[in-house]
C-alpha cells in the first residue's frame, strides 16, 4: 500500500456490501522478516480494523512464497524442476516435500495462528494457495516417489511387467538403479510420477489443515484457494491436483474462477468451475475465494456484466464472492491485473456496479445462499486419464488435451440448460445418476469399466467419447478389441483407428450443414456387434465403418462417439441422450444465450435464475409454479414471458 | 508382451507368410539385468519358436539403448551434447565414444552371440541400430576432437588461415587453448566437427562390425538399420551419417523407410531410400529392416496400399522386407506406432492384406528377389555440402536445408520414371554415368570439381543448382569469381546473388503458367560467359542476368540453374536434360501417379514394375517386347495397353 | 584475407574515393596469440600501406572478442547471463565487469596503442565495438548490484516500500538476504537492475576512453561505434546503452546503421540513426561508422541506391560514412553479409557505385560535411520508459515494445519532412524546442512530468501518447488519477483502460477511411476536464470516452493521444500538432517518398538535399532562395521544379 488509508478502504468496502476479506496469504517475509523474528502488527491491524467495521476475516497461511531468509539459507527449498532448480522471486516456486520448508512453514503457522486464533474477526483459514506439487522432481523427492513405488508395488517384476519397461531397454532389476523419470519415455512410468505428484499436494494440504486444525474455532471453517487448468483463464480440470482427494481434508472448497469478459462473457466457466467445485465435497456449497473484479485490461467489465457474474456464481452454489482484489497493485508483478478499486483508489463504474451488488446480496441473500442443487446428470473425468491423454493424446504435433474433450462437453450441457455435477473413479455415488457423460476415459482399472457396465445394465444412461477403455490404470492399452470392458455395454468394438482428412458423416444425420457435419481430430473404425449405428463416415475407405454407435444394454444405453464432432453435432448427440434418459424439461425450452439455473434455498422454495449473456434483450417463459421476482419483488404467473435486459437478470422464487 | 502367446504368434505369422524376423535389438536391460549377469532365455526361446517353425531371425546387437545399471555406475555414458547431459530414458542418449559404455557393450555383444551363435535359424546380424553420434559434444569428446584436427592438420597455422579463425578473435595459438566447438561461430570448424562426429559413427559401426565377424558364420550377413533425414518421414539424406563410408564395414545394407500414407502416398519415398540404400554399396540388392504397417494413426493404409508398397520396395531392389512392428506395444512409447496386428493381436485389414503379400511373394519371389538395375542417371550428394548448407543456406531465419533443394531433383526424376543412383564425393564410378545431377554442391574441393568439368569434357551431362562450387572443403568461400571451378564447364559467372521478391522467369520459357513460373529463395545474378542463355529474370533492375544457363563443355553439357524454381519448372529443367542427355526412352511416355521401375531378376529376365499411385484407375502402354504378367499369368503384348486398379499394379516379365 | 593482396586493396579503395579506414576491432587473439605476447605486425603492415596511399585510419581497441587463452586461463570472463554461462566463440560473450578480462583488456590496449601512438595515419580511436552488459548476471555482478543499491538506497525498508516488495513475499530484510534478480517477478526491482546494465556499459567506455586518452593525440578522437535496436535492421531506440550518457566519454558519437533495401529502401532507419547520434551530444556532427555496402542478400542495392543513402548519411549530419565491410569474407560467419567486394575482390556494380560516391564527395565534401541543422521538434525518449514497458506493455501475449510506441510517431515526422532531434529527460535543453513529442513514458518521476508541464504552461507544445506519466522512476504506478502529473498540462484523465476489439474513432475524424480509422492495441477510457475532444470511441459502451484530446495549459497546447492509432492517423494527429505549433513550412508541401533535409555548411550557406526514395521519378518545387545544385552546378531559382530520377537526388546550395 503506497500510503496509510486503511480507514477511507474500510469505509468504501463497507459502502459496497463487502462483508468478508481475505488477508494474509503469501505475507511470510512481512511477518517473519528474519528467521524466527515475527511481525504480526499488519495483521493486527487489519483484523481490527475490520472487526469493527463488522467485515469478517479469512486468514491465509502465509506459505504459498518463501522469504529471501530462507532460500539464502536453505537453498534447496527451492523446487528442481526438469528445467533445473528453480530461482528465487515468483511465488509458488518451492519443493513442498522439502524438510527445512516444511519445518519453517509450520513455525510461520504456528506462530501466526497462535497470534491470532481467539479474534473476533476471524471466520475461517484458508491453507496456502493454489498448491500444486510445481512439478518438483530433484533427487529428494525421486527418493520419496521410489518409496512410493515400493509401498504401491512390493516388486520391480511386476513393474517392469506393467508398465512394459523391457521396451527399448528400460527395464529396472533393482530399487537403486531406480532413475529419475525425468526423462523417462514410458508413459506408464511418467503417469505414475504424475500420480504420486498429485499426492504430494493431497498430502500437503492435508499437512496444513491438520496444523491450522489445532488453532481453529469450532465456528471457524478451513478452506482452500483451488484453481482450474489455466488457458489464459479457468479453462477446465485441474491437471496437477486431484482436487475430490484434497479437498476431503477442507471444511469447505473453495476456487478461483477466472474468465474472458466484454463481448466474449458467456458464463460458461462460472457454471463449470462452481459444478466442480461444489461437487468437491458432494454438492455442498462452496466459496468463491477469487474472481476478476475489472482483470486484465481486455476484461473491463460492460455494465451489467459485473452483477451478471456475481449472481451466476450464487446460482451454481456459490455462498461467497471475492474479488481479487480489493485494489489494483502499484507495483510488482500484478499491476495490470486491477481490482475494484483502480491504482487511483477513486470510485469506478466497476466499483460503482459492485455496490449494487453488496446492497442487493444484503438484501436478498438470505434467499440465495445455502442453495441446494440436484442433478440427474454428471460428467466422469479422471486425473488419470487426463494425465495419459497427455502422453497418448492425437499423435505427435497436436496440442489438444483432455481438456478439449471435456469443454466441449460441458459445454453442450451448459448452452441447453441441463444442469450437471461432476464425478471421478473415486466417486461414491454414480448411482444417482441418470446420465453420465464419459469424456476420453483412456486410462481405468477394469473395475471402473465394469462399474459403469453395471451402472447401464441397471438402467442408467452413459454417453462415452472415442478413447475411453483403451488402456488400463497403468496407461497398458488392454490386450482385447477395444473399447475393452466397456464393448460389453456399448455393443461396439474396433481394432483400427485414424486421423480424419476430408471426412464427414454421411448424410448430415443431425442435420447440422456441411461445415458442422465434418469429422475432426480423431476416428475410430467401429464396428457395431449389438450397438445401433447413428453415425457413419463420409469417406471412398472408411464408409464401412460406424462413427456414433447406441446399444441398449440390460435397461439402460449406451452411446459411444468415435470421432471428433463439430460443437453443433455435439450438442445433437447430448440433446438425444438427455432426451433418452428422460431429462429433456422446460428448462431445455431456453437455450444460450439465455441461461437458467435453479435450486432450492433456505426456505426451502425453489429459486430460478435467468440470466442473459448477450449484449441483445431476450425473453424467457416461464414454465413453473407462480412465484415472485427476487429484484423487483413482483409476482410472476406461469408461462408468463419474462424479458431479459442486456447483460441482465432476473430470479424468480416459487410460492 | 502382455502374456504369453509365442505359439500363436508364430502361427499367424506363418499365416501371413513371414518368413524373418528381427530380434534382441534395444533388450540390454533384459539380456544383461545387472552387470556381468546374463539371461538370454528369451532369445533362445523365440529362437527355437522360429526355428522349429521355419522362420528365419536377424539377431540385433542390444546397444542401442543402455541398462539403468550401467548409467547407475558409469553417468558418463550419457553424452554431453550443447543442451546439457542427456537424462536416462530415452533410446539413442548414450556418448558412443565413451569407454564404459564401449566396454560393456563389447562384453554384452559377446556374451550374446557366444550364447546364439550356433543357433541355425540366424541369418544375419545387424549392429546397432539408427547409429548416430547423437551429438555428443563433451570433454572427452573434444579431447578426441582435438587429437583428430592435430593427425589432420598438424599445424594450428593451417587451421588459422584454412579455416579464418582470425574473425572475431577466434584465432587458436596453442593446442591447450583449442575451445570446444559448441559455441562456435566458425563455419568451418563447426562443420570440421560434424564431419567428425559423423566419423565416429563410421568408427564405431567398424568397431562392432568387427566384433560381431568374430562370431557370425560364413553365410550370415552383418547389416545396419541406417535411417535417412527424419521430418516426420523419412525425407532426405541422412545428415550425421556417412552412409557410403558407414556401409564399407557391413556385408549388406539394410534401411528403413516410413512415408505419409493415405491419400498422400506417393511411392517416392520408398524409391528415394531404396536408391540411396541400393547405392551405398556400389548398387546391391538391400534390405528393408522397417517400414510402416499400420504405423502412425494417419498412415492406416487403404486397402491395396500395403501391397503396393512391398511391391515398390522390391522394384527398387529390396531382396527382404520386415515391419516396424510385428504388434502394436502396449505400453511405453511407440504404443501409437502400431504394427501389422493392433493391440488386440487380432486379423484386421492390415494384416489379412500382408498375408496377399506373403503368398505373392513365396509364389513370385525367385522372379523379383535379386533385381539388377542400371542407371545412366545419377544424384551427386555430399554430406559436406549438405553440413555447411545449415551454415550458410539461404539466411538468416529461413528453415530449408540441403535435402530440401535436393528432393524436389530426385521427385522429378521419379515423377518423369527416369531411374537414378546416387553417389557421393568418394564414389569411384562417376564415369559410368550420363547425367549427374548435383544439388548445391556448396563445399567441394577443387579436385572433385575438376573432375566434374573432366566428367563434361568427357561427353558427360551435369545439372548444377544454385550455391554448387562456392566454397572449398573447409567452407571458405572462393576467391575466385563463382561457382568458381566449375565456371569453367558451366560457362557462367556471377559476382552478386539475392532473394527473389516478385521475381518471374522472362517469357515463362518453361510454360508452365504465372504461379509455377515464379523464382524463389535464392537467385544468382548469372552473367554468361560461353553459355547460352535458357532463362533470365523478369524483375524491373535483375532483368539483365540470367537465371538458367547451359553451356557445351568439350563433348558433354553443363546445365547451371541460379535460382529456385518451382516444381513445373524443376522437372521441365530435369527433362530437358534427360533428353539433351539422349536418355529419354518409352518410360518417359508414362508419369506420376503412374510409376514403373524395371530390372533384370535372377532368370536375366527384365522385370517391368507398374504401380498406379492413386485411387483413380490408370492405364499405361506396354512398350517392350512380349512377355508375361506375373501377377495374373496373362501373356502381354508389345504395345499392350495394362489396366492399373486404383493404388494397383502389373509386373511384366519379359520373355 | 585469404591471400596477400594489400596493394590492390590499397589501390581500388583510392580508386573508389576512400579515404578513411577501421582496423584492429576484435583482433586480440591475433595481436596476442598468447598471454603478454605481443604481435602487431599485421597492424603496422596497414598502417603503413594506408599512410602511404594517404588514406587515413581509425583503429578499434581489441577487446570486442576475446582470444582462447583468455577463456582457458579465466573462465571467469565469460558472462553468466539468465540462461547460463556463456559458451567460447561469439564475440560479446564476456563478463565486462571481470577483473580478469579488464586487466587483460587494459593491457592489450595499453600494449597496442603504446606500439601505434606515434603513427601519422591514426587520426582516432574507437573504444570496443557496440558495446553492452550482455545481460551479466552472476553473482560477482550481482555482488556490484547490491553495492549500487546500498549506494542509492541506503537502507532496505525505502526499497521495500519504493518497490513494492512486500508482494509475494518479495521483501528483502537483510542486505545478506538480497537474492538475485534473474528471477525476479518485480518490475521495479528488475527495471532498476537493467537501469545498472546500463550503467555497466557507461562505465566501461569510460574507463576505455580514458586509457585511450593517456594515448591519444589531441588532434585525434575518441569515439564508441553504437548501434541501435536490432529486428533485423536497426530499429529503435537501443534498450541496453543509455546513449546520451555514454557519450559523454567520447569526442564524436559513431553509430552502425542498416536497413531494408530493393524495393523496401524508405531512408528511414538512415533519418532515425542520425538524429538519435547529431542527438547524442547536442547536435554534434557524427560518424557512420558502419552501414552496409552489399549487406545481406536481399539488400543488394539497386542502381542508385547505395549513392542515395550515402547523400542522405550526410544530410542527417553525418561527416564521414564506412561501409562494414570493404570485401567479403571468406569463413566464419559474417560470410553472408557482404561488403563493397564479393569474394571475388572484382569490382562488381555496388562497388563501381561506391567509385561515383568517392569521387563526388571528394568534389562536393567540403559544402557537405559539418553541416549543421537547428530542429524546433524534438521527441523525448527514455531508456527508463522502454525497460518498464518491458514488464508492463500491451499486456501478456503481446510483443510490441516501446520502439513500436516511438517508431510510428518519428515516422510521421520523417514523412512528412519535418525534421527532428532526440531529447531524453537528462537532456537539459528541452526548452529550445516548440514541440516535442513523447511516446509512452511509462515510468518518469514527478520532477521530469512537472518539468513538462511547465514546458507547456510557457507556450511549449506536447503529443503524448498513452501509457504516459503512469508510474514513477520506481515503475511504482502513480496513486493519483491517471496520467498523474502531466492531467494538469493535459486536461484529460482515466481510471480504467483495455483492449480494443472493433472500436473506431466515431466518425473518422481524421478522414483516413475505415481500415485506417480502427483503434488498435489499447485504448485508455479518457474523460476530460478541460481538454478539447478530437476524438471519441465508436463503441457501443465506450463511446463515451474520449480517445484523443488536446488542452490548452499555459501558453502552450498538450495533444494526448489515448489509444493505438493507424499509420495514417498518427500522421494526422502529428501533422496537427505541428501545424499548432506554427511549424508548418514549405517542406511540408514535399512528402515521402520523396524526402528533404537541409543545413547549414562550413561556408555558412543552406544546403536543401531532395530525395526520391521510389522506383518513379518524382518531382518537387524548391521554395527557397536562388542557389545552386550541387552535381550539376546548375543554377536553381526559387520555386523551380526539381525533377528527380528513380532513387535519385538533387542538393541546392542557397545564394
Amino acid at each position: 500500500m503506497p500510503y496509510e488509508r486503511l480507514d477511507k478502504d474500510v469505509q468504501m468496502m463497507k459502502a459496497a456490501g463487502i462483508n468478508v476479506v481475505r488477508i494474509a496469504e503469501s505475507t511470510w517475509s512481512t511477518v517473519e522478516p528474519q528467521e524466527g523474528v515475527f511481525d504480526f502488527s499488519h495483521i493486527d491491524r487489519v483484523l481490527n480494523a475490520m472487526h469493527k467495521a463488522d467485515i469478517q476475516v479469512i486468514i491465509g497461511t502465509p506459505t504459498y512464497a518463501v522469504p529471501t531468509w530462507l532460500v539464502r539459507k536453505y537453498p534447496a527449498v527451492l523446487a528442481i524442476t526438469p528445467t533445473g532448480q528453480n530461482q528465487y522471486g515468483a511465488r509458488q516456486n518451492m519443493d513442498i516435500t522439502n524438510p527445512d520448508f516444511r519445518r519453517h512453514a509450520e513455525l510461520v503457522i504456528r506462530a501466526m495462528l497462535g497470534h491470532v486464533k481467539n479474534h473476533p474477526a476471524i471466520i475461517g483459514y484458508q491453507v496456502d494457495n493454489e498448491t500444486k506439487a510445481y512439478n518438483t522432481v530433484g533427487p529428494a523427492v525421486q527418493k520419496l516417489f521410489v518409496q512410493y513405488m515400493q509401498t504401491k508395488y512390493k516388486s520391480l517384476d511386476v513393474i517392469n511387467k506393467a508398465y512394459g519397461l523391457d521396451y527399448w531397454s528400460n527395464r529396472i532389476n533393482s530399487w537403486e538403479d531406480f532413475p529419475s523419470t525425468v526423462g523417462t519415455i514410458n508413459a506408464s512410468l511418467g503417469s505414475e510420477f504424475s500420480k504420486f505428484q498429485r499426492q504430494l499436494v493431497t498430502d500437503y494440504l492435508a499437512w496444513q489443515a491438520g496444523i491450522v486444525r489445532e488453532y481453529k474455532k469450532p465456528n471457524q471453517f478451513i478452506t482452500q484457494n483451488f484453481d482450474l487448468d489455466w488457458r489464459g483463464y479457468s479453462f477446465g480440470i485441474q491437471p496437477d491436483v486431484d482436487h475430490f482427494a484434497a479437498a476431503k481434508a477442507l471444511d469447505i472448497a473453495g476456487i478461483d474462477i477466472y474468465h474472458p469478459s466484454q463481448d466474449q462473457l458467456t458464463g460458461t466457466e462460472i457454471s463449470f468451475g462452481g459444478d466442480v467445485t461444489r461437487s468437491m465435497k458432494g454438492g455442498q456449497n462452496y466459496l468463491v475465494l477469487e474472481t476478476e473484479a475489472q482483470g486484465f485490461p481486455q476484461w473491463v467489465p460492460y455494465p451489467g456484466q459485473l452483477r451478471l457474474q456475481a449472481f451466476s456464481h450464487l446460482a451454481s452454489g456459490a455462498n461467497m464472492l471475492e474479488y481479487w482484489h480489493w485494489h489494483s497493485i502499484h507495483n510488482s508483478a500484478e499491476t495490470y491485473w486491477k481490482g475494484l478499486l483502480s491504482h487511483d483508489f477513486e470510485p469506478n463504474p466497476t466499483y460503482d456496479e459492485a455496490k449494487t451488488i453488496g446492497q442487493d446480496f444484503n438484501r436478498l441473500g438470505s434467499h440465495l445462499v445455502n442453495l441446494q442443487k440436484t442433478n440427474k446428470v454428471a460428467i466422469l473425468f479422471s486425473n488419470e486419464a487426463l494425465t495419459a491423454f497427455k502422453w497418448f493424446g492425437f499423435g505427435w504435433g497436436t496440442r489438444e488435451t483432455y481438456n478439449d474433450v471435456l469443454r466441449p462437453l460441458y459445454d453442450a450441457l451448459y448452452r441447453q440448460n441441463v444442469g450437471c455435477d461432476f464425478v471421478d473413479p473415486s466417486s461414491t455415488n454414480l448411482e444417482s445418476y441418470k446420465l453420465l457423460i464419459v469424456p476420453a476415459l483412456y486410462a481405468a482399472p477394469n473395475s471402473l469399466l465394469e462399474r459403469m457396465n453395471r451402472f447401464v445394465q441397471n438402467g442408467g444412461h452413459v454417453v462415452y467419447t472415442y478413447k475411453s477403455g483403451f488402456s488400463d490404470e497403468n496407461v497398458k492399452v488392454r490386450t482385447t478389441r477395444q473399447p475393452g470392458v466397456i464393448t460389453e455395454a456399448c455393443g461396439v468394438s474396433f481394432s483400427q483407428f485414424t486421423i480424419p482428412v476430408k471426412v464427414a458423416l454421411k448424410g448430415d444425420p443431425y442435420q447440422v450443414g456441411a461445415e458442422n457435419n465434418r469429422v475432426t481430430t480423431w476416428m475410430e473404425l467401429l464396428t457395431p456387434t449389438t450397438a445401433k449405428v447413428l453415425a457413419t463416415y463420409d469417406h471412398p475407405v472408411w464408409g464401412k465403418y460406424a462413427a456414433i454407435t447406441e446399444n441398449r444394454y440390460g435397461k439402460g444405453l449406451a452411446t459411444y462417439i468415435g470421432c471428433g464432432t463439430s460443437t453443433a453435432v455435439t450438442e445433437k448427440i447430448v440433446a438425444d441422450a438427455v432426451k433418452k434418459a428422460d431429462l429433456w424439461g422446460p428448462d431445455q425450452a431456453i437455450r444460450f444465450p439465455l441461461i437458467t439455473k435453479s435450486g432450492v434455498n433456505q426456505q426451502k422454495k425453489t429459486v430460478h435464475y435467468y440470466f442473459n449473456y448477450s449484449a441483445e434483450p431476450g425473453s424467457v417463459p416461464y414454465p413453473y409454479g407462480a412465484g415472485k421476482e427476487l429484484f423487483s419483488n413482483a409476482a410472476i404467473a406461469k408461462n408468463q414471458q419474462l424479458q431479459l435486459a442486456p447483460w441482465g437478470m432476473q430470479i424468480v422464487e416459487e410460492k
